[in-house]
């Protein structure tokens, strides 16, 4: 048998899969490992993908997507992200997932580097190591606050740096990067001739905090944005999303589109047509959900003096467990998953930065985040080594 | 602005596509250019994918699909392709597309060769160049009755040669490798160590013709299926299809697909579910329509004196137009579309070997195919250069 291109076994499996395969085999966990939201689909969104299976319409649409979704998504990107672009720079992708995933395709070649967010999501590394390109990981840690270290970034930049990925609000930390954090980001890309992919797919969920879109602030056509409805329509098992590409690049996007996709399927299109353009309230219902769980969550934490990062947005609460995890936060959470029946996501799944830490999500009923944070060590419980 | 990775300027857009978009522009204009059946989809299927999205079925699945839907298909794969796998080896994608350029990922790296057929589907160009990877194309000529010329596929063969891409029934030749050709090609790759990428997205179109898998003669491990919904069951724009790996691939899949696209959307993949385990008569229907057509437009070309290739599989009609094209079929397309409202596409889009040759679809009405076909240029009406 011959082998496969010699780069793909080093692409690193998901950590986080790992912890939910063996939850998923398991009774009675209380899952707190995966960014799904517990909220339902709203009806004008189910209705519309029902009328267009009716319709039959399951035909190719342009590569791009269908106009009026393109249309909607242009207005959307001018009224809440202060993004003005034509419709030849929105492409509708199968999630953030596959917009990301094009990007990076479209930036690096084999043995390029792109700096990547530690902690941050893991496909960014997955999707670096499957073009053969260095994921380069820059620290986002409790010494800075959880924000960029410009002097570490600049020191981390050689002439194979190709891009470098932001995420705000952050997957898994919950930071938002104000506008001032931005701006530097921007102009540090700016002076070493970096593409910025800015991956926004939590931009609904921030808490006492604006979220402002990179894009809004890019002079020089050197930014590309990941969005997603999935999280924000609690529509992750349909699949739409967009990139949202510099001036200029419509030929190369139909192409690159044409090749790895064809299109998104067309009734999933007009389900995201409709959640773009319709009634907003089930999204502020689900931040206020997700904003009373983490008044809860923040209440059980401190009464057992657990130590966690206060997130401003996106549904996640970065926790400290060091006291217990042994330096391996990753064994830990398996065996914590075994013994207590609690599915949390283990940090080093997002990188070296996350040794000692879990990432919970807050997108379940209050009982099982209950459940599962009673069940968490607290630092006082546990003998001195 | 920083540069895209210097190799995606080499991804040759589709020739298809433009003289479809061209078309799109117009008003009344007989569409034979893309390969989109005019066939609705049946009932049961639309029924499964609106009860899906009514039970609110939107949630992230496994990675490789829903568990049902692997099983289906793999008892679908030994009742119909006499292919015996295991679940773990079927992954349910975006369409064939997706499946791949999801393998072609895996098996090629930067500078590697892959031979396609030549003339062959476009995309197997567009995703090796996208790779940075070479495309070898192996012709398929009138003097080789249109079949693989193992003298000059032995010639192709590099150190650097990864795969071989074999597509039977064949876009655009419509073209069926017979038992015989397909263990000739298998033995070819054994004797040189290469990965077979097997597309088999017209499998349920043959006509007086047995469709054989390629991987049902694979004894060790080395055949890549890509198999499509969207042809069978003329559900095009609903994407769903599925790529068949060898065995013990399961945890590299699982890292791809979670990062280039998650999951299929789950509505889609209940739609996929109903289409395979539903009644089969709606298909059997679909290919005497193709056939009929078939049998309407081989009269046509016969009365006007037009060469073509008898298809025996898939559901285009190959055309020799050298008489007129001078040289340049791809300027010749458009200059027929424009005058006569004829939308066809130029053999030039699938290869160099496609020079003088255009393929038209056959899913299409009577009236169109007959509208089209009439306007050609017959041989005997073009005057000698």
């Amino acid at each position: 048998m011959p082998q496969l291109a010699p780069h793909i076994p080093s692409v690193p499996g998901s950590g986080i899969r790992r912890v939910f395969e063996i939850a998923m085999k398991l009774d009675d966990v209380a899952m707190l490992v995966v960014g799904e939201p517990d909220v339902p689909v709203a009806h004008h969104v189910i209705d519309a993908a029902r009328r267009a299976w009716a319709d039959d319409k399951t035909n190719y649409t342009p590569n791009g997507g269908i106009t009026p979704l393109r249309e909607a998504l242009v207005a959307k990107l001018a009224r809440e992200n202060d993004v003005l672009v034509d419709l030849e720079q929105v492409w509708v992708t199968i999630g953030a997932t596959q917009a990301l995933h094009q990007c990076m395709g479209l930036l690096l070649a084999a043995g390029d580097d792109v700096l990547v967010p530690d902690p941050g999501y893991t496909t960014f590394t997955m999707n670096a190591r499957m073009l053969d390109a260095n994921p380069v990981p820059y620290s986002l840690k409790p010494s800075h606050d959880f924000l960029p270290d410009f002097d570490e970034l600049a020191g981390l930049v050689t002439d194979k740096t190709r891009a470098i990925i932001v995420n705000s609000p952050s997957n898994p930390l919950g930071r938002v990067f104000d506008e001032t954090v931005l701006r530097r980001l921007l102009s540090f890309a700016k002076q070493h001739d970096l593409w910025v992919i800015s991956d926004e797919v939590y931009e609904y969920f921030t808490y006492d905090e604006k979220h402002v879109s990179l894009a809004s602030l890019d002079d020089d056509d050197r930014v590309f944005s990941v969005f997603s409805l999935s999280k924000t329509y609690a529509m992750t098992g349909v699949r739409v999303g967009y990139l949202v590409t510099p001036k200029g690049m419509a030929e190369t996007m139909r192409t690159v589109q044409e090749a790895q996709i064809s299109c998104v399927a067309e009734p999933d299109q007009f389900a995201a047509l409709a959640a773009v353009t319709g009634d907003n309230q089930p999204v502020a219902d689900a931040r206020e959900h997700y904003a009373s769980n983490l008044r809860l969550a923040r209440e059980l934490l401190e009464a057992r003096g657990i130590d966690y990062l206060d997130p401003r947005g996106a549904f996640y609460l970065w926790i400290d467990v060091s006291h217990a995890a042994n330096g391996d936060v990753a064994s830990w959470a398996e065996d914590f998953l075994l013994e207590k029946r609690v599915a949390v996501a283990p940090g080093s799944a997002f990188g070296r930065t996350g040794e000692g830490w879990i990432r919970i999500c807050l997108a379940a009923s209050p009982e099982t985040l209950t459940r599962g944070i009673s069940a968490l060590p607290s630092p006082q419980a546990v003998p001195a080594a």
